[in-house]
């Protein structure tokens, strides 16, 4: 089975046997695997050592946003969220319901957002403190022009909480030269090629401490974390973590480094989206997004407009050629979403592609 | 190697292997594995079907934790801690910091509190609504009286939010006999004999219904999670869960049943706990509990007044004859945390006791 969705994505053998282990996550054996993912994921990060931190949250990309939200906009305080796409909102709900005050700019999910289209919003408004917003939109397949904005935003001394939880390792955005960025934040189960359960911050530890006593939240406090990783001597993760999610990273990193790094999964990926996209319009299906808004990550289709398809059928036809997409979509319009990300190699994407079209036929001539 | 620590606990070798596939977790195979561990839950929690539901959060035992008290606890109220331990302490700092107003109830931490112990402290301040409490503490070994509290409570219309981490599946507390509980909290890599990674509560729908928008986040909504499991039928987890660890937890609720459920496993804790007690006295070694108050789950011991001992190279040495403890404790004494769960019989206790017999002969010859 090709598992092609946007997380958790299909991973290598190797990768998900480093999972069949009973691990004491404070054990001095596992000390130095945590040891390496965590100065691997700053160096990935583009991070400075000593000014850039790894702060691991537990569970779902979502806790990672909130916690990055909570600790780095005071309550009460005001933060932009350019809404264009189903991630953003969850993000703006996230700030929202945890007391801070969202200020949402409208944008339409076809293109990325460019700092032209947030200056505008932060010129209306001088109490906007803090731009949170998604780099790869999940929901379209969008890629939001982060460093475009993170520049943008430096000059003016706004700060930004970035959302890459479908981007990192792939989509660059070199925290060094971003010292206006408080957080980027990511899991394990996307790009890099892990299993999903741990979620982590990159973020500058001089704001880390300033930060202290935003949250509001113990679990979901990033200069507690940071608190607790510099009193253990930067070795522990506070609190019970999915380790075995973290063994299995450190095995995916070390694939990532043997493929090349950023550069050649970001060109396996644009290959594998690129044969996706073609080979749907050539199967006389429509893609959501023009070519030239198309990202890496995911590739977002117009639903047929025959009547006979259902999304449901169609996904369990599609299983049975042995492909799995997304049984869902987040976009107004009816869409089907397809990942390119994971282990999945331009010869599968062409396989997959010919899966399309055969389950396509299944569908409509089953209904006819 | 043996894991005898109170989680991520040593497991049986086809859960860890379950750990190794890649699965989507709202897919139409997954579904019916993610419906028998939510109802498996409901029974092993001693609910009743349409009263109470499985309520999935992600990561670790505190955010589950964190989540109880949020929801059911609102902004501003009280809540009542007794305070006879470390995960008790933690408890405290989760409800605070998420703005309720704890009222501690300091107690000692050698013997488990009795309702005796809470009623004085309700009778003198009738603005407490709710207690929240820790069945069995990791911290000392010592086991709390949740159901006798939770009887004296119910008669006064004071509600309860238990932590049963290291206690749900061996300590009982039938959740249809104590109706004045709002939520029982777990997670998967403890007496179940699980994978770390995910976080239960058990709740009732008509509290979790009639608690939504106290939360103050959306991460932590436990009643935004019934809603969403209520919306989806009930097969979908709300944000992607470290889906491994549940089917992992699939496959240890099986070897669970096939134990025997409940009374099998406590039994076999309580042989395991005595083996190591008396082990451990054998030794010259002396437990922090009067035997009368040790409970199942782990077995805490004084370290060795001799001035040669120490903590960190005697876990070491344990290790090296292929036993691993904690290698840190929650007392206020200096002592060493032995956990009795996990997939640990009676005789890997007795080849542990004789390991730990050497290795504290290893470290004092080596220091002397």
């Amino acid at each position: 089975m090709l598992l092609l969705i946007p997380g958790p994505v299909q991973t290598r053998p190797e990768v998900r046997a480093a999972m069949a282990q009973d691990i004491a996550p404070w054990d001095s054996g596992f000390q130095p695997v945590y040891a390496r993912v965590r100065d691997r994921i700053v160096a990935v990060a583009g991070g400075t050592p000593g000014v850039h931190a790894t702060l691991p949250i537990q569970g779902a990309g979502h806790f990672v946003t909130e916690a990055a939200l909570r600790t780095f906009v005071a309550p009460g305080a005001k933060v932009l969220i350019p809404m264009n796409g189903a991630y953003a909102t969850r993000m703006a709900r996230l700030a929202r319901e945890a007391g801070r005050v969202v200020v949402e700019l409208p944008l339409p999910d076809t293109r990325g957002a460019t700092a032209a289209d947030i200056l505008p919003a932060l010129d209306a408004d001088p109490a906007i403190g803090t731009v949170a917003m998604v780099f790869n939109e999940t929901g379209s397949g969008i890629v939001n022009d982060a460093p475009g904005i993170g520049d943008a935003l430096r000059t003016r001394g706004t700060r930004l909480i970035l959302d890459a939880v479908s981007a990192f390792g792939v989509l660059p955005f070199p925290m060094a030269e971003h010292p206006e960025c408080d957080a980027l934040v990511f899991t394990s189960g996307k790009c890099l090629e892990g299993m999903p359960g741990m979620g982590f911050a990159v973020a500058r530890i001089d704001r880390a401490d300033a930060c202290a006593g935003n949250a509001g939240s113990w679990s979901f406090d990033l200069s507690d974390v940071l608190a607790h990783a510099r009193r253990s001597g930067w070795g522990s993760i506070r609190f019970t973590p999915p380790v075995q999610a973290i063994a299995a990273f450190d095995v995916a990193l070390d694939l990532y480094e043997r493929e090349g790094g950023q550069a050649a999964r970001l060109a396996r990926y644009r290959e594998n989206a690129a044969i996706l996209y073609d080979g749907v319009l050539a199967l006389g299906l429509k893609p959501y997004l023009a070519r030239e808004h198309q990202g890496p990550v995911i590739v977002t289709i117009h639903q047929p407009a025959d009547p006979r398809f259902d999304l449901m059928t169609f996904v369990e036809a599609l299983k049975r050629r042995g492909v799995l997409i997304s049984n869902f979509y987040n976009t107004a319009a009816p869409t089907m979403r397809i990942g390119a990300i994971g282990a999945i190699t331009p010869d599968d994407m062409r396989r997959a592609v010919a899966a399309i079209g055969q389950a396509l036929d299944d569908v409509l001539k089953q209904a006819a």
